[in-house]
């Protein structure tokens, strides 16, 4: 996904402030976004947002938050948004190292990652969004019952993140090596998944709570 | 691997009972097998034996035990013993689920398991070698740095066990969804690993530890 730099990004994103969060004015705002007090699931690198704006759509009792840096990018979720005239999902351009100084503690009870960037240099491992820092926001993000559900078509990734989230104690509830065989009905393919999938990869899932 | 039924064959397990224990003596018999107390490691359901018999020639400073609970096969591990006149490497025909009536406490470092039989049927978990009553024995077994090292083709299995496994608390020291793309040097492959890999299967490998 090369996306061109578009100079009026900004000024679209500032224009739908009720929809996409630029400011980054940090904890509670996300409350205000929504018009009703319901769960609420997030989106880690929403890319172009197919994945979350269909979660959306069909769950309208639960809201749903994308995360993603790239201003670029989000402007294609909050198209979709707007076209959808969906109530229940709203966006910050956020960089997810900085989650925790924007959500409150147990404010979510869902996180999805979908083919988060690998960083497949030993040196990268920090930056990668199942790094222990990472998880570590996760837990106080989530709630009690709260989960996480990643998908990869990266195997080195995949290996990674099993082993990190082992290691910080995390219960993995299902694991698939290859979701696309026999694939469960309820699977919302994202961009890439559909992109990788027709390569020939295999998708990797994992379900796991704290 | 079918094999035959050999007739004869509990007859050539007795006149070889140096190499194999047929009787389950249980407890200590294991120490009086080996001429020198070193490190052991141990496989369980070794098949023919090429994976563990390749171990042995390799690492004389390590006692081996192939448990196995079939006659028939087991057969063909005695010879290979015999053939290569290995002094480290000794058999109990033995069904694994009794195998802490046979071993002492601590007295294991390494557990192989190479290619188990998968039991697909959720009735038929508890027949899995990695399911938490085996994993319980081999956590009495292995001494304090012990670890286990599982290996197969069986995508089902592999994901149940990272799930078992997880669940017993063991920790995860590697992990490979592709074990011959980019094969360790010092892999070995047993009879099952040569055969799945030839038809394009993908070997799985998990390393962990208590
Ligand atoms: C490989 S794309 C995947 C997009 C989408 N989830 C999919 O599955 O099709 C990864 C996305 O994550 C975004 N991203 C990477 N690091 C991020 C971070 N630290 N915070 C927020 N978004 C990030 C990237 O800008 C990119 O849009
Ligand atoms: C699929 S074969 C794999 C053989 C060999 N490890 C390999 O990788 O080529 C599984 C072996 O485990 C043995 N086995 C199955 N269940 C066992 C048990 N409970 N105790 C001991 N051996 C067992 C079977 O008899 C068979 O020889």
């Amino acid at each position: 996904m090369r996306i061109r730099n578009k100079p009026w990004a900004m000024d679209y994103l500032k224009d739908n402030g009720h929809i996409v969060d630029t400011e980054m004015t940090y904890k509670n705002k996300v409350k205000n976004f929504f018009d009703t007090d319901q769960p609420l699931h997030i989106e880690v690198g929403t890319g172009m947002g197919t994945f979350i704006t269909k979660l959306a759509a069909d769950n309208p009792n639960i809201n749903y938050l994308g995360i993603e840096l790239d201003k670029n990018v989000i402007i294609r979720v909050v198209e979709k948004i707007i076209e959808l005239d969906l109530k229940n999902i709203r966006l910050a351009l956020l960089d997810a190292n900085f989650i925790s100084d924007y959500l409150n503690d147990g404010e979510v009870s869902r996180i999805y990652l979908n083919f988060s960037d690998p960083w497949p240099k030993t040196r990268h491992a920090r930056r990668r969004l199942t790094y222990h820092t990472f998880l570590k926001q996760y837990h106080h993000l989530l709630d009690e019952d709260g989960s996480l559900q990643f998908k990869t078509d990266n195997r080195g990734l995949f290996e990674y993140s099993l082993q990190s989230m082992n290691e910080y104690g995390m219960k993995f509830e299902d694991i698939r090596l290859d979701l696309h065989d026999d694939e469960p009905e309820d699977n919302i393919r994202t961009e890439y998944e559909e992109k990788f999938s027709r390569n020939g990869s295999r998708i990797y899932l994992l379900k796991a709570s704290f």
